[in-house]
């Protein structure tokens, strides 16, 4: 069986097994995270801000950055699509000025990211798949006004200031995507971006039959 | 709090809501996969051969090649614990040469991959996060005697094909560690490598303690 084969397959049985009804803008999102992870409770756990998926098409048509907060996560995202849209990948996390920075204001090497993403690439799409604190970075400086992502993918995974930081970005005048409660990652982080990837190629005509 | 911190933090809280016995040696990998997912189901879906841990620290110790079937894993692995170990990462499947051998065998280029690996890498720890097909060509490989890797990871996610050949692994006399079912990913077969260098470099003491 040939990989696209495999796919197909793959999400009629993530479509058959699927147990909540999900609007046709956020399904195709929703199910290439499932395909990602095998785990169905992302129907549940998943929130959109609304028009948001809308707004990310735009931005991706437009080839607007794309900021990640682990190479992992860029590693996942489609260079080929990336590259179609015109869309520049950028990950500041293993930059030297930024670890000093860091360590000098005591704060994460993810915060000092957000802030430099905000100098650098103010309307760029901020892919959060680790790193609860650049959830929160990126509400303070929206807060302030000084920086207005065209979208924030919040989906950090994990056990402490996670919930929270979730909660803040769901909670603010952001356009989000995010998986609410404890999971997450970079893999996840990077299905929701190369979904939107498919829907805005129009490659994937699924979302808009459904 | 700083990252450690926040780890340790984790890590007593994954401690405190696992409801299963998990012997010693396999629960600092068990740990690690459930900080990477936050999904505890992998506390009883991963099984390990006899006597894996200890072949896997002495297969990192001596500096074994590692190769992985996506670069999104071969991105999650620490680095900087690799070179500690003087453990280089390899993954094929951007290769032009693979993509021209599996288009023209009509085989994927993840089984090709494999045959490079048996080839370049023979006692090599095999990482599969992604691809059922690499579990089913080292299978076979194995079978015939001509591939012997130290370890391998089997943990691909999906929907198709991916229970059966993770149950080709544990079927063999390889030495593996395997999510079995259909959960896995790149995110957790990087999460094993990680465990294991830990473990490997003795900065986890915990599994020793538990």
């Amino acid at each position: 069986m040939k990989p696209m084969e495999i796919e197909k397959q793959s999400f009629a049985i993530i479509e058959k097994e699927l147990t909540t009804q999900i609007p046709p803008q956020y399904k195709p999102i929703v199910k290439r995270v499932i395909h990602t992870t095998a785990d169905f409770s992302y129907e549940t756990n998943m929130v959109f801000s609304e028009g948001v998926v809308d707004k990310a098409l735009e931005a991706i048509q437009k080839g607007t950055d794309i900021v990640t907060d682990t190479n992992m996560a860029g590693a996942g995202i489609s260079h080929k699509m990336a590259e179609r849209f015109g869309i520049s990948l950028h990950c500041y996390m293993a930059d030297e000025a930024v670890a000093k920075e860091a360590a000098a204001r005591e704060i994460t090497r993810a915060a000092v990211s957000v802030e430099k993403a905000a100098k650098q690439n103010p309307g760029c799409i901020m892919v959060v798949g680790n790193a609860p604190t650049a959830l929160m970075k990126i509400r303070e400086l929206s807060d302030k006004g000084i920086f207005t992502p065209s979208l924030v993918i919040g989906v950090p995974v994990g056990f402490v200031n996670v919930v929270e930081a979730k909660e803040e970005i769901i909670d603010s005048t952001l356009p989000y995507i995010v998986a609410r409660g404890r999971k997450g990652g970079s893999n996840v982080a990077a299905a929701i971006v190369n979904a939107l990837f498919y829907m805005a190629a129009e490659d994937d005509k699924e979302w808009r039959r459904c």
